[in-house]
């Protein structure tokens, strides 16, 4: 099978980072599509630069169809544009927080977060509410890490983090969803460090789309995911 | 003062009778100014035609300031593009959905909403839980009736919607909030018919624009909404 | 119109600060009346106090309708008898507690109130619950002031609250609310010093209910709200 | 042991058939004290009857302390006056609206409440929210039987509130509170007929002030219920 | 009447101590059956030994039943295998955890609980958020002290649970609930030295059962605690 | 890699279909283990049935993991026994019943559950409230088919189950949860003919265990569910 795992950011080096991250967990029938935004933020660090990744993000999703995707993740820990991707899409979409949530909670009793920008805790907050792991979420840490930081080794990052996740676990978290797509390349060191459960959501994500595919299912289109009526609008933009 | 009470759709008919809505209601020193968006979508039916919408609307947004707009309202029961927009704005701004829950829970005991299209429903679900209203909502009644009709005499949505309200009431309703812009002239109407209060967003939100710029207060913007670095993809779009 | 904005308890210092605060921030077109309970407790420090304090209020009420007011605010942060003066009022009653919440989060994803003494705070906690501002409130800080020491100016409150604040923002909050209505004086001091938005509840309720004279709106008679048949009580008491 | 029994309306019948009620369920060595208020309403329907017997309520407290109760129920399926009856108590206070759902939620997965008059119906659902039953709590009914025909044998109300418990059975209902004390005669009949638990309020409040008393438990007066300091109301008034 | 309480461990120092202290609180005419499982776990720390508990804890029940037991205590503050148990039972089932929550929130605005072992924190937990009490409760408190050390005095129990006691005040606290059937003997201490109401789960849970038989109340049997069609495991086991 | 799918009852048929169901959505590197328990129940109908079942289960698990099991997925709707699973496994544990609310979440805003007996469907709600999903679910149907029924084609199992479909989606449901290891034939079939997306457990249960192994993740052993120290237990029994 075909999964899409588009970066709705425009920074191909994140992209190919978390293409990479994909296919090191996806089963061996199963082909990573790795995309990016053709246009909009070069990072997603609060709910403006989310807003304005959606219609290159949904541009994205419309041509992995094209190229035959049969499920697509959006690799942004925000879920950035999840509502409007599922609608326009004929195939499930998974986002990368939720993926992340859910697997955490297959692990661990309750779990917090640890994500980059204190402006972005508060959207992933409203996330985990709307999904329902609010009671299982001890906190949402902000790091204070620049999204582009992350690729930078120099930049200290994975100690920062690991000092977060040290007061989860005195907050009483037993396992860790990484906030943000470009951590992904620190779940294992951190999980081996840490003696808990350390989810990364690309990993995540990929295994429920995944999931999703083998068994069939597809997305409910009798709601709010019903096809928009106003599609020319991607292409007029 | 000068409120910008703007409709992130691009249909000036609805425009006009928005900002007409709203100057009825605002205080005798208070100047609407009524905006539209440039750009996307001609109605906003469900999460694709609100994300589409969204960086018209904040353009829109960030046009009124220049104009001198002490505070914002955002003319879409969705309440599209709220925390985008509350980070670009240097003023307070209020959204309608939000606004006519306020108002209605100082009024009712419980409520229900009734809103145009099935695929908006769980919108509004969502918006209400994130604000906190959920215990007192006991349901969003979808009308199917399509956003731009209720601009036409002939489509019986007076009517339909008032049927709605009696199926409320019979459910615990002690009030209504009318979930779209569109509606805002049925509700005096509806409220004399049904003896319970019905509150349209465009009056509610123009009297809490006003009561924070009387009060002096300002949105936070040490948290989620903080001014954004990349404005200029405002501009570049 | 007429806003009656009534001080649940009896002392004439405190009613008049509070009309003062009322009449900085109401339109031009609104005449504030200040008025007090004729019996009851010179202060409402927790659920006894409050309690005693309600026939006097009623009565207040009702005189205040006499006087042809066109709503009603109860100028007790406790939110003190406000289910029974919405039942006997014919006019909408906002009690200045909830008033605070509603702005509050319009301003702040969230925030952190700051009362007097820690036997109101379950009382307000309760409110809030009711109310659904729960998942937005990170703490209510009791501050050990006495309500009638808000009104001596060497008792160091301003600084204290002011320590409090900083405790919230500590904890995550983005704005505050004002736990007592003889704090009204000291809101936009707060707020220019610590640079999140904090909410007199005095300020606020009057705009609120300027608000829901100007759209028309009245409380729900069909429900918990619903005419008293015992209003002969009132008199004979 | 002495458990003060206070019907907080002024109606003699009713206190007579409440106390009769009490001392049928009292263990061997517990003297039931019905007691009623001195003043207020005749009957409790709605929040405006409830907060003008408040008062009276509150003296019936302080007199049955001096008469050497070792706690006290209020017996009023709205539970009013219980936090200020908290704090002006040296000893154990037992509401009957919260006894029932404690005891009702030991016998039923989930149960439904049927009460009197539609007005009240909402206090209960702000009650049963506050204490945290509200997830077991199946529907409120109001039965808009008055409080006082629930005497009259003629009124038909024994059937009314048994085509209510079918209703309730139908909505998932695995038990039954019955609204209000006055209804304490028809609990073991109503059971009988429907085959699940019907709970009497004031039967098991007096159960669980015995246990209270027998643990050697007091009420906290560290916070909310802390000892009031203008007492001198209650015989001022 | 006779009530079994019914230690779900096997060990019998442990079921003597329960049994007396459940002697201590019960009526004059309210004979306890101190009983406990013939097979399983000497002490249940966790789920695990929970679950392993429970085949033993159904037999004694069952026999419990032909002694003539009007009720069962389940003396585990886990409340394990008390769904089961109330389904097999014909007689009201009351768990000590349930119990103390129950006893607690009457007393106390809000509560901490404190336990033996870490892993047994979230059970309760669990525990707290099915019955409703999960607003109520600041913190579970896991003090580490194994179940079986609780009857030895050299091992400082009642000094580690009296710190815990005072972190929970700090944290907000009005009550406590101890969280062992072993710790049944330290809370008349405890109480008297923290000055707040500390709960036993083992005395309060006689009080509740004795309070059902005297009302006359039976297990719903519609749903699902409904007769099991398996009792033959039971005996081939 | 290896999955454990274990069935908890002792029924060999419903074993192969379950290791069927698994097999069919398996990836080509996965071999699926089919086990059942040695001793218990023959079907899980209701707690005490589900309670009965653990001990058989948690020794299968053991015997899984001797067999060099990478994962287990318990194959019954109620995660009868979960807890202590993952307690006493050293590899990940998945119910099918959250699998598959994880699983629906993902491809509808709400859903329903369709189950079989009445007293199961307060076991499932119970949990559903656990893992955070009961804003999500709009209604758990019991359909009164017995469990072994499910592979008697002659039963009208299917249509009865379409039926509750029918109803779920005038509820407002947009996917549905196939609430029993029993039903996971008919998901394909019930999906094609609503339209919305139907989800088996048991397939759902299989991928997300394959997902958890594939990103290396283990289960949290800091906390509820760290190593039993009693798993004698398990032999002696």
């Amino acid at each position: 099978m075909r999964i899409a795992v588009i970066n709705p950011n425009t920074t191909p080096s994140m992209t190919a980072r978390i293409a990479g991250a994909a296919q090191a967990v996806a089963g061996s029938d199963t082909e990573i599509l790795g995309r990016q935004s053709l246009c909009g933020p070069d990072a997603i660090e609060g709910p403006f630069d989310g807003a304005l990744a959606v219609p290159g993000l949904l541009k994205a999703i419309v041509a992995a169809e094209a190229e035959g995707a049969d499920a697509h993740v959006i690799a942004c820990f925000d879920d950035t544009g999840l509502d409007a991707a599922r609608a326009v899409a004929t195939r499930p979409v998974v986002g990368i927080g939720e993926a992340s949530f859910h697997a955490v909670t297959l692990l661990a009793h309750s779990f917090c977060v640890v994500t980059t920008l204190s402006r972005s805790a508060p959207v992933i907050e409203d996330n985990i509410l709307r999904y329902g792991f609010d009671r299982r979420c001890r906190k949402v840490f902000a790091s204070d890490i620049p999204v582009l930081a992350l690729e930078d080794p120099k930049s200290g990052a994975f100690e920062t983090i690991s000092a977060f996740i040290e007061k989860g676990i005195a907050a009483g978290a037993e396992g860790v969803a990484l906030g943000c797509a470009g951590m992904a390349g620190f779940a294992r060191d951190l999980q081996a460090r840490h003696g808990i459960p350390v989810v990364d959501g690309v990993s995540a994500a990929v295994g429920l789309a995944e999931t999703l595919v083998r068994c069939g299912l597809l997305t409910a289109k009798t709601g709010v995911w019903s096809p928009p009526t106003r599609t020319q609008l991607l292409a007029a933009e």
